[in-house]
């Protein structure tokens, strides 16, 4: 093992603790099996090419290695020291560290937040002194941290006891260390090889977007597995994404508490704020995190992107002794994304030369015959792989992977086939012998014993491909060339109609009336039919006391609502101070569409578009993005809804301005960002989406 | 091996292809990897207990069995003949296995119909002699059935040469013998023991339907495993799932071709028809059986049901020793139907006495203390168990199952709890040897890997369990009072809303008009306002040329209309043939829902409900069953779109009548079911729903 970096690491602040030249252990143990033993145990096991320093006033070594009574009593420079001392103690080490000037302190012992109160304030003040001394902090409660290529185990983590998988290149970032841990040996028996673990347990300090901004900048990390529970700075996850992203890092992401039910179950069981699932959705969607549904996802798509390459697209190859197994294969594919383009003609006719039954379109049904004569499944893969239309390949092989004899018929083969197409990703289908997948593996080639796992897997790895390229959703500068200040106080319809037209969100005309004539004169001077409002800054709901009037053709019908109105509305809020009326023109035909801003309690403010009505409250059909968004991911959230056919001719509605609801969608995100901390919600409620052009013609805006 | 019937089996026309007491195979051959060499071989190796006759008229034995020249020359009576010998010469064996009296055939040659129309000839010629002889014929073009509590096996599948697991009782029927061949190793992987297996080839004769109705009256086989690519006759496909249904035996059936591509390749792959694929989902729902995503699903039911017991019910009881873990099974157990009951205050407490920091509500978190003394573990679960409000329980443990001294130390107690218990479904999450999962799996206990898949298994489980008590979806014998015969020729509206009026359909009130006083009269008697619609046999879309005229207000109105509509319609119709009008109350307010009927080609009329407009076509929000309908099945419809709230008094709306609209959809129903050859569709749009009654106000029917 090596305690130097890869020649391309740049360096950064976490280095100290993912890849520490030098490791101290306080409460180091002569038990193998104890807490402050198992590092130092590991570390010798397995060669830590550091400098280890146990520290024990009672011995004069540890484990066979010198110890030392103190820190102090070190006297080297120390990159990471390990706490597994009882939690009344740790306070103490931690002065003692940061006064020793070390760069990064890792806190095994429990007793803090998780139990109450005082455990808290006792993290609370740890936390500060660390911060304020700029020593980075892991934990406390935690299984700790260790990097497979240096040796380096600053964990108690019991999976390492039994079985110790060679070191990869898959990094392991968890909230839980029980799920970590698991998720190690879950990745091990599938042979995905890690690279780094951490387990951030109570994120006093160090939270997990620390730690996968660390494995984005790490050259020996190609993948980030994240198990996450919750978050308290979404920015930062937000950005630790974006940077994994940008060095087209695969970050398999399993958020839990998907449900209210889970929610409430992590809420007990950590203290994380728990944010919306919708907005983890379209937050992990928009920095291309793959948000895995289980563990298992997880680890098939951490092997896949480990195991690589990432394909180029979307195409997929399929090539089948059984043709049920090409219906498994297209039916997968085309629920999950991927394309099955036919092959060439000349293609398809040499296939039938080397199998007369086969069916050579795509999926390519080589027969049973294949079985027999396995010289007949190369000669077709080879024509397959020829083809430079498919970015990934899919070949079932039923129970060939069973038996040494038969795979060894076309090993040579396929290999050589691999070799020569290093861009395809290349999977198998087959039961196969654990000897002879991880041989496959070794040769780059996937294998899973399912078809339509095999293929969900490659859809997903390619989706990840593509999100590489994407340009950020989120645009970090907001884009609105000006923003203005929100008033003090509450802001009726009128005012808020008017800073958002301010902001570039198109709406219907507006004139405000103190007196008949003059709605009659600005009815006049719009045109007729029109609309008034009562304006008030204490009626909330003006359509429940009467003051809202459609549809006015005439100044007489104009005259008449204002009566009926101020009638109204004073006997229904006799109190309510009245500024006078708006009167808009009636907007007619279109669609119906609504835009929004909700804040969310980690991410911040999200902009939301949907149809109106029952498509938002009844079927949920509403896209969410961080604001601010560009244009470009504006659209993208116009079309990623369900009821998009209503948008775009469909049952004989016209087809709307897309754009103008895009351009709309972005001034609203800039609003949205320029005033995050002052706004808890903003709904323009309907925006009529026309065929030209399209206009808002109510809003409310909601303050903290 | 014993070749005598278990006592409780009841004969079946089958018994003689499943279970026979001899067998020939005519083609047999000396080499034990022939596929005429197979089922002997097969058979030696595991003792077939009744008589084997092969027939090689070059050979007097064959692998150490008398050989018979012809099955002539048998000279005793054989239940089963397998036909191993070229194409070319079935027909003549199968004319002498017919004139020697045989019960069943199965042919394992090809070069029939997926040759194309020489051999589809061939193979109805065949076909046709065994019906008229009344004999049972497999494939051609099939790998065959075995019964491996006989060890009767009758077919040349690969898989059994290096793999034979023991019997156990889960059936296999496959229309693939590559993927019933590949789905037998999988679920052997899984522990998951096979009792029959059948591949039904090109099904000339014998289909998957009547396999599963021999299954479902067999006492040996508990569980069935089905994989589908088409089926020509839906009838017989339903009813023999409702046998088992009735049965309480599980079926877990892959229908392939879900996708409009995959179903593209199936057809090329078999000659099947294809059906609806949102009709194949009704009709499984319907009978019970579930319908799996993957060949991997199906193990994992087919591994669940056996291992057993059924849960009663759909309550969750979860153990974890992560807090993780109980999130992820939470969220799963969500979003899958199931839930997790609070366990009783004093359960709870005795839960903390145990662990101070545990969490005892459900999931039951035993912290991490719970893996040093795994003794907390089993105390904590005895009292988990003892509760008696779950159906099911699953814990997680870790890498427990890695180690035989950590397994060790709760084995004994967790098989005493699992014997005490014995209606709970039991399953564990953790990572296992294969030894100590087999071992679990023997004592009647579930272990899976990943939680969320252990989940979702058993809230499959508890569905397919639920499914078993519910009266049948479709009832058998028509309700309807009387059946009226459809009129001769194509039917206007008017023609189409009295015969559905006349079936029960609840119709607006109709008067139809020759003359302009006779439809003000009609309109005045109905009250005012009306709606008036051309009846003509030639003008399908009356709107389109000027034929419809609605909100009419009073006596003028109708007059006007009138005039107008005979000026329009007789100008862009002038051949048509008026019969008049229609004059009908104009219904406003309510809800607008459609039902229809569609004639499914596999499954014949089914029956279909959704609101109407965007909600069918956009949102696809709707539901089908095969008529006809019990009113219970009616209700489920109803309460099964998305969009079930517009009718239950979302966003203001009414609270609907949903009797009115069940027993609508009965009557509907039982109207297609009596007309079930002669119509194509029906469609009721709109029909309205109202918060007292309801009624259609249009009505198309389309005959064949």
């Amino acid at each position: 093992m090596s305690s130097s970096f890869p020649a391309d690491h740049q360096p950064h602040a976490l280095d100290s603790l993912f890849h520490p030249r030098s490791v101290a252990v306080v409460g180091a143990s002569s038990d193998p099996r104890k807490i402050g033993g198992r590092p130092i145990a590991y570390m010798l096991r397995s060669g830590f090419a550091g400098e280890l320093f146990p520290i024990n006033p009672a011995q004069a070594e540890v484990q066979g290695v010198k110890a030392y009574p103190s820190l102090r009593a070190i006297g080297k420079p120390v990159d990471l020291v390990i706490v597994a001392v009882g939690g009344a103690h740790v306070a103490e080490v931690v002065d003692e560290a940061i006064e020793q000037r070390v760069s990064a302190i890792v806190v095994f012992s429990s007793g803090f937040a998780e139990m109450g109160d005082d455990g808290r304030q006792l993290q609370e003040r740890i936390a500060a002194r660390c911060a304020q001394a700029g020593v980075h902090l892991l934990g406390p409660n935690c299984i700790g941290v260790f990097n497979s290529h240096q040796a380096m185990y600053a964990t108690f983590i019991t999976a390492l006891e039994h079985e110790q998988f060679e070191p990869g290149h898959v990094g392991i970032v968890s909230q839980s260390g029980a799920i970590g841990s698991y998720l190690y040996g879950l990745a091990g028996d599938r042979g995905v090889r890690v690279s780094h673990f951490v387990a951030t347990g109570n994120e006093a300090g160090l939270d997990v977007a620390d730690c996968i901004d660390w494995m984005a900048n790490d050259p020996q990390t190609h993948v980030v597995m994240v198990y996450l529970e919750g978050c308290r700075d979404g920015d930062r996850l937000y950005r630790a994404l974006e940077q994994a992203r940008l060095r087209r890092k695969p970050v398999i992401l399993m958020k839990v508490g998907r449900t209210e039910q889970g929610a409430a179950a992590a809420a007990s069981h950590t203290g994380s704020l728990a944010g919306s699932d919708v907005v983890y959705d379209a937050v992990l969607s928009e920095t291309n995190a793959w948000r895995a549904n289980s563990l298992e996802e997880m680890v098939d798509l951490a092997y896949a992107c480990s195991v690589g390459p990432m394909p180029r697209g979307n195409r997929l190859g399929v090539v089948t002794s059984s043709g049920g197994v090409g219906v498994i294969a297209t039916d997968e594919a085309t629920r999950t994304g991927l394309v099955l383009p036919t092959l060439p003609q000349e293609t398809q006719t040499a296939i039938l030369e080397i199998v007369p039954f086969a069916s050579g379109v795509n999926p390519v049904d080589t027969t049973a015959q294949t079985m027999g004569d396995r010289t007949l499944m190369t000669r077709i893969l080879e024509l397959v792989f020829a083809h430079p239309g498919f970015d990934s390949v899919l070949t079932f092989n039923a129970n060939m992977g069973r038996s040494e004899a038969e795979f060894g018929k076309i090993r040579e083969a396929l290999y050589q086939l691999r070799r020569e197409h290093p861009d395809r990703l290349v999977a198998m289908s087959m039961r196969a012998k654990p000897e002879i997948a991880a041989e496959i593996q070794r040769e780059g080639i996937l294998v899973f014993s399912d078809p339509a796992r095999a293929t969900a897997t490659i859809a997903a790895v390619a989706r990840i491909a593509a999100g590489f390229d994407r340009p950020p959703a989120r645009v970090e500068e907001s884009e609105a060339r000006q923003v203005l200040p929100l008033p003090a106080g509450a802001l009726d319809e009128a005012a808020a109609r008017t800073l958002l037209a301010q902001h570039g969100i198109p709406f219907a005309p507006l004139e405000l009336a103190s007196t008949t004539e003059e709605a009659v004169a600005a009815a006049q001077a719009m045109g007729y039919p029109v609309v008034m409002k009562v304006v008030s800054p204490d009626i909330p709901h003006k359509s429940d006391v009467g003051g809202v009037a459609l549809g006015l053709r005439d100044a007489e019908a104009v005259r008449t609502a204002w009566a009926v109105m101020m009638e109204s509305v004073g006997r229904a809020c006799p109190q309510a101070q009245i500024d006078g009326v708006m009167v808009s023109p009636m907007i007619t035909g279109g669609v119906e569409t609504v835009m929004g801003v909700t804040r969310d309690p980690v991410f911040g403010p999200m902009v939301m578009f949907g149809l109106g009505g029952v498509f938002v409250e009844v079927f949920k059909d509403v896209t969410f993005r961080r604001a601010p968004v560009s244009l470009t991911t504006a659209h993208e959230m116009i079309r990623g809804i369900q009821g998009l056919p209503l948008l775009t001719g469909a049952r004989g509605k016209p087809t709307v301005d897309l754009d103008t609801l895009a351009s709309a969608l972005v001034a609203l995100s800039n609003f949205a960002a320029a005033h995050a901390g002052e706004l808890d919600s903003v709904e323009i409620n309907p925006f009529i989406a026309r065929p030209s052009g399209g206009c808002a013609v109510d809003a409310l805006i909601v303050k903290r």
